[in-house]
């Protein structure tokens, strides 16, 4: 079982478009993972694309790199400028496609293909014909391109659900009828959800390689996804077509090329798929991780991790707890666990630092906060970004200014000079969700900062994306703060 | 064919907690939609929840409604206080959870499951039976635990295939044996992205309802999408399950009332779900809708969408440009496809501004700015969010000031207050991409504006989120002043 990234398909995603660099990183990464194909591009987009394609061609991959090539010679002669080693030669073969969209007909379909076929292989080239449309194709048709391709010499013939049209009994039907004539290919889209059915039932038809896209990205709805190819095959089949080990970072790697973040509940790569929410989740996971895991996330590079949310229970929370060194009695896990829920019910996320405050509450420790917001101005727009901020640290009033490149960039620089050098404290992680809707929008902000070996978590909500950064900045500061650190940290301004 | 929505699993999606007036939103929703079953949450969860329980079994929907509960009958009895229809009952079915997590025996699972079905038929309650961890049980201990629950009344039994474990052949396996004894429902998840696949091999197998979650959020990777499940049991199929047109509106409301965005790719709901970018793409569906659509958008209450990219051709470019009343020759139309492409290589959005320059430019014409931004002042972080502009209207300088809610909501008022009352303009959309990474990010806000007819779409990139979004609008303005409007705009400010 073969896997082909089609990058060429990825990039029809409306908004995506990869630079030459990028590409290049892409491969690489794709190579690492093993996967056997390589689309780097559509020669004939133009000159920028050629040179990415080259750039891909050059790099002497273990993977056979291909170009995307409509039926037409020039296309082909684009392509072999490239340096690939193959060409995906797309052809009609719906009537819609043959008559309506290309204005031609069946024969010189036939014909054309045969032509081009023979003048790529005398080229050198590895040669895969795809029938486009072939999932509204008339079947006969189908099969007589099929025949005519694998004839003139091509290596495979692809059957494509262009439009992710297909259900798993018609694309079977056609694929076992395409299968006689030689190595077949499956290219399927995900409109109606079913582009891994449609996998599944192309391989148990005779097909033996997949074309796919990291994330699944691609045109509409995208197609199949190579992670979830990769795991379903290696897990439900012994099937090993990539390095397992890779996928994360190669998800990661497209989600920042592309701009398409990937959503929390995506298979294998998504923030969530091995996060556990529920109480009974939770409390069985920790009992047995492999409780509610259908395979360790180690075997896909990736971590488990626990979240607190409505759903939470008491050994959810106290491993929770035990993780922030705080103590509490079964009473006390009660009501923490409560409160918790309490939380979360309202509609909020609980990040550590809600946690510890429940958690100081239930235990009446009266916590002293250590360092406070007491004033903060940003002014942006025009000119050089300025912030200021007023900060209680302890009982001393600490004052800076800072720049940066926005109103939050200097308000951050503004707090960590008024912490001072020895406040070190690392940035581990800043997000904004998405902002749509309207620009009085409320803006919740999550940090995540760490401090030597300890890490926390706090969330912010505002209008204003300045003052919940700051916010959320100094209730985590206050929170790593351990008490010796004080004296140490001179004031820097006042 | 029936479906089930789980609300319950759902929300057990880390980070997702939804307040009762959202499950009411949503329920209401569900209903509209026609989807028979909705399990409105966990009656054990906690008073909260059971108070939203309450208020959704309380609507007088069609819908038959749930709750969740564990095998104890302190559970059955919370689900009766909120005064559902039914609940799911959930019962250990794999050694895994009945030794290692419930720390019982099968007998004892057996004795439980029947006690607790004729308890809650006892009291007129809908009932149906999960076996949790299904997919990873005994065979022939779910199939005697299936035939108990029958025996003692039970309306269903359902296959859980709750980590996302099974291959469909392992699906389809199970459920032939469980439908044996009467109804059988499928739950199922996509860690494997094998969900629609194993929703299929389920109804193949004899089951009759389906488990689903709206944009298929759920616990890790998430369940079976319902949207997808209705659409592709339409098509494929010819079986109606639910009212599709009310799909995607259903989508909204549950990615707003979950906060978590629709992925671009989503199958039926993404916003790219029915865009078409590349040139032969949009070619093709300039000459045939159906080109390359599997079905009508309309079907699912949507509309296509044409967006302009690197592989842009000329059919799509000149649709552009006919939208936006701009004729332009062959010649110059080919110059226009080249330098959008070109946009596009270097990463770039082609929003319709970017065409409309491009487009003057090789034109010749030189286009006057109308509206431009001089000067941008905004102050925030604590107090009133201030802002102030300096607009150049034509030959004439406008300034004002406005407050708002954070930052850039005060700069959109100062910039209105500019404009003056009758150049009434909407903002149809504002938009900014999840930002991670770093407080410098540079951040890319996207709006579209409308005005009387026509709407125009713009993007501006700046680390300072206030300046990108006041840049953004003036272009749009800018772009969507007509001549005739000027001379009747008094000025406001000065």
């Amino acid at each position: 079982m073969l896997l082909d990234t089609t990058l060429r398909d990825g990039e029809q995603a409306p908004g995506v478009s990869l630079s030459a660099d990028e590409k290049v990183d892409i491969a690489r990464a794709l190579d690492s993972a093993a996967v056997p194909f390589v689309e780097a591009g559509s020669a004939c987009t133009g000159a920028g694309e050629r040179d990415a394609i080259s750039r891909v061609a050059d790099l002497g991959l273990d993977a056979t790199v291909t170009s995307f090539a409509r039926g037409v010679r020039a296309d082909v002669d684009l392509a072999l400028d490239c340096g690939v080693d193959g060409v995906n030669l797309v052809v009609p073969a719906s009537d819609r496609h043959v008559e309506r969209k290309v204005g031609t007909d069946h024969d010189s379909v036939l014909e054309t293909t045969v032509e081009l076929v023979e003048y790529a292989r005398d080229h050198g080239l590895w040669v895969e014909v795809l029938g486009e449309d072939g999932s509204r194709a008339d079947l006969d048709f189908l099969d007589r391109l099929a025949a005519a391709a694998h004839d003139a010499g091509a290596d495979r013939f692809c059957y494509c659900d262009t439009v992710g049209y297909g259900s798993p009994e018609h694309t079977a039907r056609v694929v076992s009828r395409l299968a006689e004539h030689g190595p077949t290919s499956t290219h399927v889209h995900d409109d109606l959800g079913f582009a891994m059915t449609n996998v599944h039932a192309s391989l148990r038809a005779g097909a033996d390689l997949v074309h796919a896209t990291v994330n699944g990205v691609g045109e509409r709805a995208g197609n199949v996804a190579l992670e979830e190819v990769a795991v379903a095959l290696s897990h439900c089949y012994d099937v090993d077509c990539a390095n397992l080990d890779e996928l994360y970072s190669l998800a990661q790697t497209v989600a920042r090329a592309t701009g398409t973040p990937l959503p929390p509940n995506k298979a294998v790569v998504g923030e969530n798929a091995f996060a556990h929410e529920s109480g009974i989740h939770t409390d069985g996971t920790l009992k047995d991780e492999a409780m509610y895991e259908p395979y360790p996330p180690e075997l896909v590079g990736r971590e488990r991790r626990l979240v607190l949310g409505k759903h939470a229970g008491r050994a959810g929370v106290r491993a929770a707890l035990d993780e922030h060194g705080v103590d509490v009695s079964d009473e006390e896990l009660a009501q923490v666990v409560d409160r918790v829920k309490g939380l979360a019910e309202r509609g909020k996320r609980v990040t550590d630092a809600d946690l510890l405050t429940v958690a100081e509450d239930v235990q009446g420790r009266s916590r002293e906060r250590r360092v406070r917001l007491v004033d903060l101005q940003a002014t942006s727009g025009g000119g050089v970004p300025t912030a200021s901020v007023r900060l209680a640290v302890d009982d001393e009033e600490r004052v800076a200014a800072g720049t940066g490149n926005g109103p939050v960039d200097a308000a951050v620089e503004a707090v960590r000079t008024a912490l001072g050098p020895d406040a070190a404290f690392q940035l581990e992680s800043y997000h904004v969700d998405a902002i749509s809707g309207g620009t009085d929008a409320v803006v919740t902000v999550e940090v995540e900062l760490s401090r030597e070996d300890r890490s926390v978590s706090v969330a912010a909500s505002d209008a204003d994306i300045t003052r919940a950064s700051v916010v959320a900045m100094v209730d985590a500061l206050d929170r790593l703060r351990a008490p010796t650190a004080v004296a140490d940290t001179p004031p820097t301004a006042d």
